[in-house]
């Protein structure tokens, strides 16, 4: 018996048991987790011991795969992998990079994430310094070169490469040549959540000491844990400099090239599924290929989007092929929440805007989605502003400009 | 095709694929990860959206359903959930409930997960005192009286219920009351990770403010989560005094009172195998038929073990039921090494021990475990120690008396 029908038979002492299973399960539309293909899951159907050699063998696997499509040499670099969320990746490698006394962050930002960046150093009291540029272009290089030039010693320089607040891709290996031209002390710090796998990145090409993902966005895992690319020269400065034990990247890959094992219980079955999500991707033609279906689904999209009169927050090259902004339709019957949820009805999960100062939502293409899924999507939206009463094409808002957030 | 055939089929570079699937897995007599059953498993083979209403259910769910197995009234107790393993959630009491300026912590340690709050603290940088007691016994409530009369004032005092490295079961209920006495103001922090939900805990008699355990223990679900059962109004206390984003208990509960959500991606698939084992925890009977299996599967291993000749590193009523410390015996033919790879191939995963001063190992009897499995568990170790030229019963090791740690 499935657990939705348990529920539905018990009374669970004041919690109210709305679950419905929708069959097959909605299509998320999202920056992740993703749908993940049925094989991902079913990997995930053993119990290994977290000190046993086979499963010892799948994170060596991983960490070495990873370094592999990374295509930096495995002398040079080295993944750590750590429990939990990408955020806790990004809080670990500022805790772990930057020295407890003096290291100074800068942090070139356009968007949500960049100011998480942020958030998190201010908590943590790393002194930080954060760049901002409008949300809906890219970090300009000229103008950061011309920071770095006279600006502070930084220890760290960290930057997203797609901004998924609203797809923006940033140009990660001209900010890294220019970071070590001007500030070859610092440390490149890269947050790749949403690109790593899908967006081909150089990371030598781009200095990148530090490049960080999880896994449940290109790789199509099962969210679980994070992973950090990490040059090892540099990782292996950083003894001490924790303000955090969980969070010590040096003291977490020491364990990993120690006894191959996790410091702490790691998530098992995530790993597995991993594994499996990881061997997809080879067959999918790795970068190259799963790029290649992204784009796809990311032009019939925006193809589809246009012809509904839609209007994308990113104009230009800079948009990426992994998530889409867009505006809100100028018209009176147009309510974001309803649309929301007249989509989700009829199984497409959408996401939400998560910018300062304009009304947008976002669609993802990544995930276990095909051309087809996009072309579904399209037609239901189609369909719900029908049913709302929002003529099409869309009415399109003003051009507004985005001031700084 | 599963993921194993596929490994071995493909060249991955530099990774060599040892990897051979053995059916059924292999049995975890572990600390955790756990067996789980299938139909935990099985319930993770779904995508949910983080923002869709359905998963926002089964939040709500799992934290009402852990007040309500605490037996705590839920206007004073509240669930915070927490990705990642329990570590995480230790160190995230520790941060969010310390004041930045002048909080201190007593810890009464007896083991090593006690070592590990202290390391927690000192690279935290949280001001910290260790009164240890013993591995091989209870903290002493007497003692733990004479230090809070006339130690310092303290902001937080914390203990660890079931010692995972020995299975000692330390008296909260008592060290509670003593604590709540003598320093009113500090607030009680049990550490109940292998304890939580298989020994009763009676919180409110205990005084407990702050309760830790992980998904992957006594309820049986998959590793990936944490989570803490807070007293609100000392939680509400702490908002600010956390040196750690991600480790903000006060912001992670206002993400998932406000709006429902985690503040970062959850681990989805994770939850909803929660909500199974929850289901299963309760069809067995809640805490008393929990208890009630582990129990059983203690006493057939225990009297199995004595059979033959092992001696008990625990004597006494502190030993617990959910994880037993051995002395390896005392022979030349014995090698802990190969022991534990011969008992791995038939199937049998025990565990190493984890403590400074004596040559243990530890077998635990929680998880999808019945008194059968140990039963075959003490065979496949007479049969073991028969293949290895160890006689039975063995030959036991001089008394030690353990020094502090």
């Amino acid at each position: 018996m499935s657990f939705i029908s348990h529920l539905a038979q018990r009374t669970w002492t004041s919690v109210k048991m709305p679950f419905i299973k929708t069959n097959p399960d909605k299509k998320l539309f999202t920056p992740g987790p993703l749908s993940c293909s049925q094989s991902v899951k079913e990997a995930m159907l053993r119990d290994l011991g977290s000190r046993d050699e086979e499963f010892l063998n799948i994170i060596k696997l991983i960490r070495q795969k990873l370094v592999d499509i990374g295509e930096v040499p495995p002398e040079e670099f080295t993944t750590v992998l750590l429990q939990g969320c990408g955020t806790y990746a990004i809080e670990a490698v500022f805790q772990t990079s930057t020295p407890r006394c003096g290291g100074r962050v800068l942090i070139l930002s356009n968007g949500a994430y960049g100011q998480r960046m942020k958030k998190i150093c201010d908590i943590s009291s790393i002194p930080c310094d954060i760049f901002e540029f409008p949300e809906d272009s890219a970090v300009e290089v000229a103008k950061v070169k011309e920071q770095l030039r006279k600006g502070d010693q930084y220890a760290v320089v960290a930057v997203v490469h797609c901004e998924t607040s609203t797809g923006v891709i940033n140009p990660i290996e001209e900010l890294g040549q220019a970071v070590k031209h001007y500030q070859p002390q610092a440390a490149f710090f890269v947050d790749a959540m949403s690109s790593f796998g899908a967006v081909p990145i150089r990371i030598q090409n781009g200095h990148i000491d530090y490049l960080v993902s999880s896994a449940n966005k290109c790789f199509q895992g099962v969210p679980g844990f994070s992973y950090i690319i990490a040059r090892k020269s540099e990782l292996l400065k950083c003894r001490g400099n924790s303000r955090s034990l969980s969070f010590d990247l040096v003291d977490q890959y020491e364990g990993l090239e120690g006894n191959g094992q996790f410091r702490f219980t790691p998530p098992t079955h995530t790993l597995v599924g991993f594994v499996q999500a990881l061997q997809e991707f080879q067959e999918e033609g790795g970068v190259k290929g799963r790029a290649r279906r992204y784009k796809q689904n990311c032009t019939v999209l925006q193809r589809g989007m246009e012809e509904l009169g839609f209007s994308k927050l990113v104009s230009g090259d800079s948009g990426g092929y992994i998530i889409t902004s867009y505006y809100y339709p100028d018209h009176p019957n147009f309510d974001f929440e309803e649309f929301y949820y007249r989509l989700s009805q009829l199984g497409q999960l959408i996401y939400p805007g998560k910018l300062s100062n304009a009304n947008c939502f976002r669609i993802g293409n990544i995930g276990n989605l095909y051309p087809n899924d996009m072309k579904y999507l399209l037609k239901c939206i189609g369909k719900v502003l029908d049913g709302m009463g929002v003529p099409v094409p869309v009415p399109v808002p003003a051009p507004i400009s985005l001031p700084m957030p």
